[in-house]
């Protein structure tokens, strides 16, 4: 491709910056101690070429990022003009926390759809793209009862199991997460194109691909690699012995996630996985219950630990409401202006979000953390008290 | 029952010494300490009640001993007329090896059929009485290729699983052990009263019951204890959340031997049981190659320590052949007259022991060994050289 002129980087926002990075073909980790360095892209890219240098960066990529292929830039750029699509880079306080833990996370990740999501305590459901039928219903059962139950159900939009899982999860109103090996645009196999198209409406999408991606076999290991490192666990239903649902497994066990398994009969093939992980140490499930038994008190820990990084990270803002305290909950007083803000009538996030001036990611950890407490009910996206 | 007048002790032979004891009430722990201390029930019960009461009994029973209940002793003894019935006392060399390990050994066997199979290794396959179709099936899979594989297969007559573990190892003319919990001429259930003659002819039944002993519920837990200790490892195939599989199988697992369980369909009842089994730490297997991967090394570690123990308990025969030592054979004069016994055609173990003046303990040993080495075949119970 044709070296484009450079362009004055002052003119770049943030999301400019990010897309430059990423097109120039800068190491993932380089990226990651610029922005860490920086504190955004923007800043990272106006320190210049020494500075990058000094992060790692050879000539040829800092040449890449001075003349960025336009191309590119404009596929990235014309995809985020969508008021649904979100580029949430490492260095933002969005970026999904549990995925922050992992040893390789993404620099950046393109969203289509709802990435307060991203936030909810999330169980992976995997499997074989050639599953039974039993094991799609198996699927299907689990990722209704587990999203009823709270759950944000994440999967790889693959035929068979994972589309399973999706599919039950939306019929049953629930959250649910694609994390895509191609491009956050390009459904692969094709004819999950409908499927991708009502995750992102009614859930979320997400790659740490620029929009166009087309399905490379080299990009899937690194797509199980987020979908492990997005949740708390993984469920594999079925799946035959070589599979990249077990290197998901794997993955998942590796960040000291809990992963879950089916048994299923001694002549289905598509158990065979299954049992090799339940050998090497998953747990043999036979219902959502026995999921949601180990994940529920995970989920409550990891509610309090963001609580607790998003009060280390910011300023407490100044209060705005000065109404009493309900006495059941803790004295605080960013807590006190969600409870103001929560009604008995159901509330979506934006909603919340003007009237208490909380971020979407302290409104998600602090609702979560009120909602498995037993004190928030939500339905659809959308929040309220229980009791008075 | 009326008591019957003292019978003198003396004119006793050990069998009825065995009954006598065994008949007059007697815990199982005192019979194997009278044993112990005098290496026979003939010479035990020649000590008279004074040291009886010294290993533990009281009056009432030292009492029941003197004057024997007649009905009960005439049971067992016509029982025994049988040249293929046998009693194998605590104190006698044949007791079977594996059993003499666990807490509570019984202090004497009822064996109807080839005792000599109570030295094979051997694996126990368990299961639901109420199994599916299905679970029959993987029962006779698993109890061939293991009894073909030279592991004798034990099991407790029950309907379901256990008869579809014996039947298939009668089919492929390997070698079965039914333990009951009735008298070793009961069959429980009455149905399979042909299936028990046919293991009596075929195979091996023991019981620690006098004959005649109708079935009752508390002895099938003690029933399960023999059955893990006469075994290696056991196997379960199916078998329901409360099972007398389970009891067998952790029973296994107490006495340090190896649980293996099938895994199922989340959606059968009859999986359950195998399921809690591999939560707690049973081996999770889907062939019977991975049974025989894990008990072979044990079967001839078995073999060697059961040698040893031979060895150190009794005198070394006097050499009765000087042949040639085969140079792939150990330079032990005990193998050499084995040796020297087998030849190219099979032979019965009867006439090895004629031909050897080995006994059937030591030869089994023995002959195990030299299977398990591959320099001997053994076929519907005959054995033959392999090679020259």
């Amino acid at each position: 491709m044709p070296a484009s002129p450079a362009l004055p980087i002052s003119d770049h926002d943030e999301h400019d910056a990010l897309l430059r990075l990423l097109t120039s073909g800068a190491p993932a980790a380089a990226i990651r101690r610029l922005l860490d360095s920086h504190g955004s892209a923007d800043t990272a890219l106006r320190a210049g070429a020494r500075d990058w240098a000094s992060h790692g960066l050879d000539a040829t990529t800092c040449n890449a990022i001075r003349t960025p292929d336009l191309v590119l830039l404009s596929r990235g750029q014309s995809w985020l003009e969508s008021a649904s699509h979100e580029l949430i880079g490492w260095s933002q306080a969005d970026y999904p926390p549990l995925l922050r833990r992992i040893p390789s996370p993404p620099p950046m990740l393109f969203v289509a759809g709802d990435a307060g999501l991203l936030w909810r305590p999330t169980v992976a459901i995997v499997g074989s793209r050639a599953a039974t039928a039993g094991g799609c219903t198996n699927a299907a059962m689990f990722a209704d009862a587990l999203s009823r139950n709270g759950l944000c159900i994440a999967s790889g939009l693959a035929a068979g199991i994972d589309a399973a899982a999706h599919e039950a999860t939306l019929r049953a109103d629930g959250a649910t997460v694609a994390v895509l090996g191609t491009g956050p645009d390009i459904a692969y196999p094709v004819r999950n194109r409908p499927l991708l198209e009502r995750i992102a409406a009614q859930g979320c999408v997400i790659s740490e691909h620029l929009p166009g991606t087309r399905p490379l076999r080299q990009y899937f290991p690194s797509r199980n690699r987020i979908l492990a490192g997005l949740s708390l666990g993984t469920l594999v239903i079925e799946a035959a012995e070589r599979s990249g649902a077990l290197i998901t497994a794997r993955l998942s066990a590796e960040v000291g996630r809990e992963v879950f398994a089916l048994p299923g009969s001694i002549h289905n093939p598509m158990a065979r996985g299954c049992h090799r992980l339940i050998r090497e140490g998953a747990q043999l499930v036979e219902s959502p219950d026995e999921v949601l038994e180990v994940l529920a008190p995970l989920a409550i820990d990891l509610a309090k630990a963001l609580r607790g990084e998003l009060e280390a990270s910011y300023a407490p803002p100044q209060a705005q409401l000065q109404t009493p305290l309900q006495p059941c909950l803790p004295i605080d007083p960013d807590y006190n202006r969600l409870w103001e803000a929560l009604g008995h009538d159901p509330t979506g996030m934006d909603e919340l979000g003007q009237r208490s001036g909380l971020t979407t990611a302290e409104l998600s950890a602090m609702l979560l953390s009120l909602e498995l407490e037993g004190r928030v009910a939500a339905e659809h996206g959308r929040y309220c008290r229980i009791g008075p």
